[in-house]
């Protein structure tokens, strides 16, 4: 099972920096109220918490479908609908694309130069298309899905339409009525089930199907760190000390910045995962820690000077690996340069292991308070822990805000200036807005 | 040449939360003090400006060896010395590893699953090793070094040596002991280049070369910025004017996170090399802006609800690409869906210029800052601009804070805790230090 280890978030342990055992005490009656709200499900999309114990044949059935056909796996859609899957394939299938098939390609962008390279490289006669959006209206997903649509035509002809899996939304959307008018193979995204909580939905699970992780696995490490965080006890509850902990580094501490660091190279997608869900979950009403992936020992090299100098802004939240599962030892090579001879003798999973905890403590020494996400191996028992620990933290702590953390409001305008620009009918006034700001902004450059 | 379009940080275009002109205008003196610390390298890293003239034919004689030799061109360097060569490659050729040799693999952690994946997939016989540090004794690169020396030599014997390069100091340090010793081919980073200014050295050049890259055009480009940011008058001078305002919204309007967010995903790990430059040269003494690395249009699915309603603490870089050199049209399919069919006859690149201007002036309405770098296109040249450009903003944006912007203290305390747990002798007392941490922070966790 994971740990949260938070020693070094409490003032006993790090002094002033840290806080106080008394305030989060006083927390604990408002933890009981919004646990109350999570067991009725206050919010349908606390739906993502039922997707524990949803059925997987289908999505078996049509991942096997998948490999027998395909050499290469599509997936299009963006945010919330390629991130996880991301997030699974670089942690439990490394290198994924110089070693198995069907490779994974995923396009989530509009970017012109990555679908040219992508359509260079793969042939499309083996080649399957997943294409994910729970509204089915997403643009940029809906761009490229009519791009493969075209260019499968071209290669397949009438059997393209095969080689579609969408997953949407059980009823409503484009995506949804074009499955119904041309017989696509689908899966869906159950009712509540926004975007960013819907990794361990269909979403992520046919990846994982397809690239040979039982998606049981994911699930069953799921509903044992469901069960941990059930408890209405604070302080036995991972899921609220991790949100209660965070919020009250915001509100009493000002620090406003949550960096997310694992010390696995396969884990650096999964902390962006992590990042798109606490931004675009949290981040409203002009609050929201704003969160930060990085990735250890890499990044000890790179942001750790502005952690330890810079302005105390930040709580690092670092994931321990305790068993990465393959060790290479470090050879008793160049014995004669006192630098380097230390190193010998020692193994890789040392040197990380050592690197983590000598800057969790750096990191305390200098005033700066962490916790740490304790994870036995990365596999995908407990990937699926990771994930459901991570979505129901991230919902409780908009309780704690008193904001919806399923919504994304903020987004909207941008949305609708792209239609003016693009021409889309009744969005006239919108490009006449941008236009006019095209010459502002011509104001100032060099 | 490269642009940048900063009226979206002004008073006189955004309002209140813009910067007036006056308050620049007051900088231009102590601009030019800057200026002129600058022309007479005021510190001695002041170095990496010059290696805009520096000689190639090494650097290319090298390369030809390795394309000869090698199917496979193994990295092994971390910040400074991985970043800067991880960017060009996915910049200038995406998914190089589909389809091209020789194939590159950068090791930049000492994750033991990573290296353990990378030697399971490459053949060391035929495999070139590029070790890079300019101390020539980081832990991390030495830990890899030594494995892939003792690996080498089993497969090659005494031929190992020479498929190893070192990029090192010109004198000092383990790494120039072992070339002196054993005979290795060498490249030197210039004295007085640090390593997150190295890009534009043989750390970046060689790599460049390797993988079809003419290193010259890199060099030219950067030559060219060189000529437009040697203007003393603020005014004239992009990365004066990209130093002063950020730093003036640092001090002046409290937005202490400098999101960089480019428009074209090969992209992404140059913005997360532009972060190390960034934060490891301006956080310190308490001070400096937070750099984030993001991708557009991607991360408007993630970070962009954050960046519009959450805190007002940010500012936006925009990375627009004017020419995406390739392009792909939207077809004419669905016609009947009212929601996609205004995509039709557009092609991606409108799109996601649209997008991305849109976002701008999203941001605009919502009183956010933000300025934006415009890219003619992404190849070698202008990739040459944008290093060169941000590392001669990032040295001149020390002085403005009065720190130097070359060292990094604060990572010293995390090194000598790790020689604590890792056994060097001399570090007995940090060893006890880690140990002591270890009972305190057994306490909390659930």
């Amino acid at each position: 099972m994971i740990e949260l280890n938070f020693s070094n978030m409490m003032e006993g342990v790090i002094g002033v920096s840290g806080l106080p055992e008394s305030i989060i005490e006083d927390f604990i009656d408002k933890v009981k109220g919004a646990h109350k709200k999570i067991e009725e499900r206050f919010w349908p999309e606390l739906a993502f918490i039922d997707l524990i114990s949803q059925d997987t044949p289908e999505i078996k059935k049509i991942a096997q479908e998948v490999k027998t056909e395909s050499e290469n796996f599509l997936i299009l859609g963006i945010g919330g609908s390629a991130l996880g899957s991301r997030a699974i394939l670089e942690a439990l299938s490394p290198f994924h694309n110089l070693q198995k098939i069907p490779k994974v390609f995923i396009y989530d962008n509009v970017d012109p130069r990555t679908l040219q390279q992508m359509l260079a490289i793969i042939d499309l006669k083996t080649t399957s298309v997943n294409v994910i959006s729970k509204s089915g209206n997403t643009a940029e997903t809906a761009a490229a899905f009519m791009i493969l649509w075209d260019e499968m035509k071209k290669v397949l002809g009438r059997d393209a339409s095969k080689r579609f899996i969408a997953t949407t939304d059980p009823e409503k959307g484009n995506l949804r009525r074009i499955v119904n008018e041309e017989g696509l193979k689908s899966l869906a995204i159950p009712q509540g089930v926004v975007g960013r909580y819907s990794v361990l939905s269909p979403v992520g699970l046919l990846l994982s199907e397809v690239i040979g992780i039982d998606s049981e696995e994911l699930l069953m490490g799921a509903k044992d760190i469901q069960k941990k965080c059930s408890d209405a006890e604070l302080w036995k509850n991972p899921a609220y000390l991790f949100g209660t902990l965070l919020y009250l580094m915001d509100r009493e501490k000002h620090r406003t910045i949550d960096v997310m660091m694992a010390y696995a190279d396969g884990l650096k997608p999964f902390t962006e995962w992590f990042c798109q869900l606490w931004a675009e979950s949290l981040g409203k009403q002009g609050m929201g820690l704003t969160p930060y992936p990085s990735v250890g020992s890499t990044d000890q090299h790179s942001q750790l000077q502005l952690w330890i100098e810079g302005p105390q802004d930040k709580i690092l939240i670092f994931i321990r690996i305790n068993d990465y599962s393959v060790d290479i030892q470090i050879p008793d090579v160049f014995q004669n340069m006192e630098g380097l001879s230390y190193l010998s003798g020692h193994t890789l999973s040392e040197l990380i292991k050592a690197e983590e905890e000598a800057t969790e403590l750096a990191l305390v020494k200098a005033g700066r308070p962490s916790m740490t996400i304790t994870v036995p191996q990365i596999d995908a028992y407990h990937m699926g822990q990771l994930f459901h620990f991570l979505e129901l933290a991230t919902a409780f702590t908009g309780l704690l805000y008193e904001m919806n953390p399923f919504n994304q409001p903020g987004v909207e305008e941008g949305k609708n200036l792209t239609y003016g620009i693009m021409g889309k009918k009744g969005f006239e006034t919108k490009r006449k807005e941008v236009e006019d700001h095209r010459e502002k902004r011509a104001r100032w450059r060099v």
